[in-house]
């Protein structure tokens, strides 16, 4: 018999026929541009994606300077534009300097492998997100995983290290409950034991801190010579794209030696130029970081009197615990089919394995709009969701 | 003494001395919407990015979608345009179904490591792209690297592995000299030895086979069931994202597993209509790839006539030893003043530490640009460059 190949990924539908039976298959909801749906899914917080300067600004610049960068940030890749981001969004942070990144995931991978190594020490959270985990993997050092919001056990895991080098990982908002993580206690824990802390800031920018400068500025880390924050340009901002702010020398050692800043082609110039446009918008109008945060609240309080198990949002993010994976998938359908679109967390992207609908809340959402989202969620909710 | 943190990244100071001394400093050189230099450095192969139409499709895209995609592409991420740049992509290749991400680097990492994992095994060519080697470096699989081009070392590793489960890992055309990876006969190794063939065909795709095809489509392995082809939008197509190409059941694998796929902002909608609108420029245009690879084979001829190192393409890439680091950066930096810009890489970016100009063809490179490049590269050249 000639061998075919034919049998080399059998062992895919195998894991396929396992994930149907556990209720977590995943499927792709290709949405129209003209989607009627409440967005409660998404995670333009700022509502500015569709802002007419914002996705102005993007076909400008797809007109001016092409669809691509066409290469490396270090070859032909970076644009004034680009330049121009990373001053803009330095000078909005406060810190002395930012590298954009063609995504925040890239961006994580990539400054924490530059900034630790074989032989150094990474102390994280149970609960950050995949990119950060992905990039402790790559590193190389040596990973102590703590428990939950624990800063003391990162503390002791840090002053009873053997290695010279650590940093310390973490989300400022963790993005499944929307939790703030404990950033002073953190940073003053990494200063007396002379590690890094390396913030993925991703939730928090836009939305928290003033005007919206992000979780790592209003806990006044955002200077600190041992901090680099890690932030999106594809939420708050409504583009696409992350970057890395901190001290110079760190921003020039990620230029230099970040992997995935080296070997990835540049952000489009569009993206660029869309978050350029977004973050004036953000300064122009510094209401909208307030009007979020007041959103999420009203929404979870609303979600909370109605008896779910609905997580109190630091930021904009909220979630609402369902009874099992099958449970959180269906209430999702239905509260689709009825007009609001939330978002549905199963394994593997809960770390404590419990399923929840994930809502997200933007600036521009109305009274009316959080009126019709509790409607329909507690018109879908599936048995043993509410409390009462 | 208080401590302040401002010690913890001093290592980061001596590392770049280390470098200054070996000559690898790199550093950011931004460009105008309107330079006038003739560009040997991006990897815009097909001259399509700044195409009209395919920048009038990514600024229409950005106003009717927004700037972003607003979500993972799991949740809120996936719009009608991605759907249907991942059927276009499918169909033009000629395999079962595509998968966009973000970037090629994320289609690779993600590609890799939903494939394999902890007691399988994966068999390198040892020139592989960064983001293969961190892919490998990300699966916990055991991992083996073979000399380049040595299809029979790889085909001897699979014999004697001792896991079930193997994949093979290869660039189609090595990014760094441009040179073809040996595919009939990896693909025939791992037919007869039950393992994967992953190809990124980065630097094929629109430049090799029918219509630029790709290198997978040429070497008639595009439908073969146990053959995954990672391709990026960023270079021929003139965007930016990746895609992998394969199997309907690997496809549908990585949508539920791959963690890039499912825990990264999805692309940006002017990026996924830009690269949609570049495939239809290409199906229009299908002497582009002939173009391109006329035009590489010319400028390659010509400056081994004057005497130096250049790599025969066997696509779009050339690269040229320079005598050291410090020669490939001044060499380059005097191209540039001259008015052509090129490529100059230099380890780490270089597996056989050998300093090099990189220089990339386009389809609409004239003659006398061509003569413009050779004179320019001849003129500039440091000592010891020329072989005579």
């Amino acid at each position: 018999m000639t061998a075919t190949g034919e049998q080399v990924f059998d062992w895919i539908d195998a894991r396929a026929e396992d994930r149907r039976r556990a209720g977590l298959t995943r499927q792709l909801r290709p949405r129209g541009a003209d989607s009627t749906l409440l967005d409660l899914a998404g995670n333009d917080y700022l509502g500015l994606s569709r802002d007419k300067r914002v996705a102005g600004a993007a076909a400008a610049a797809a007109l001016r300077w092409g669809a691509g960068s066409t290469g490396s940030r270090l070859v032909t890749g970076t644009t004034e534009l680009h330049t121009e981001l990373e001053h803009a969004l330095a000078a909005f942070c406060g810190a002395q300097a930012a590298l954009v990144f063609s995504s925040g995931f890239a961006a994580n991978l990539g400054a924490i492998t530059a900034l630790s190594g074989k032989g150094s020490a990474i102390v994280t959270d149970a609960y950050i997100h995949a990119s950060l985990i992905d990039g402790c993997r790559l590193s190389r050092a040596d990973i102590a995983v703590m428990s939950h919001g624990d800063a003391k056990s990162i503390k002791h895991a840090l002053s009873t290290r053997r290695t010279e080098h650590a940093l310390v990982v973490t989300d400022s908002v963790f993005s499944v409950d929307g939790d703030l993580a404990p950033l002073p206690a953190l940073a003053e824990a990494c200063r007396e034991h002379n590690a890094g802390l390396l913030i993925d800031d991703a939730h928090g920018f836009g939305v928290l801190g003033e005007g919206g400068r992000g979780a790592v500025a209003e806990a006044g880390l955002i200077k600190e010579p041992n901090v680099i924050t890690t932030i999106t340009l594809s939420k708050s901002l409504g583009a696409q794209g992350g970057a890395v702010v901190g001290p110079r020398r760190v921003i020039r050692h990620l230029l230099e030696t970040a992997r995935t800043f080296i070997f990835d082609t540049g952000l489009a110039p569009a993206s660029a130029a869309a978050a350029l446009a977004a973050l004036n918008a953000l300064k122009e109008e510094p209401e909208r970081p307030t009007r979020v945060r007041d959103n999420a609240m009203t929404l979870a309080m609303r979600l909370r009197e109605a008896g779910f198990r609905a997580s109190l949002p630091d930021a904009a993010v909220i979630s609402v615990q369902a009874p099992s994976p099958s449970d959180a998938l269906s209430w999702a359908d239905e509260c689709r089919a009825a007009g609001v679109w939330v978002g549905c967390f199963r394994p593997p992207s809960v770390p404590d394995k419990i399923s929840r609908l994930r809502l997200t809340v933007r600036a521009d959402l109305t009274e009316s709009d959080i009126d019709k989202a509790v409607d329909v969620i507690v018109r879908c909710a599936p048995p043993g969701a509410a409390q009462r």
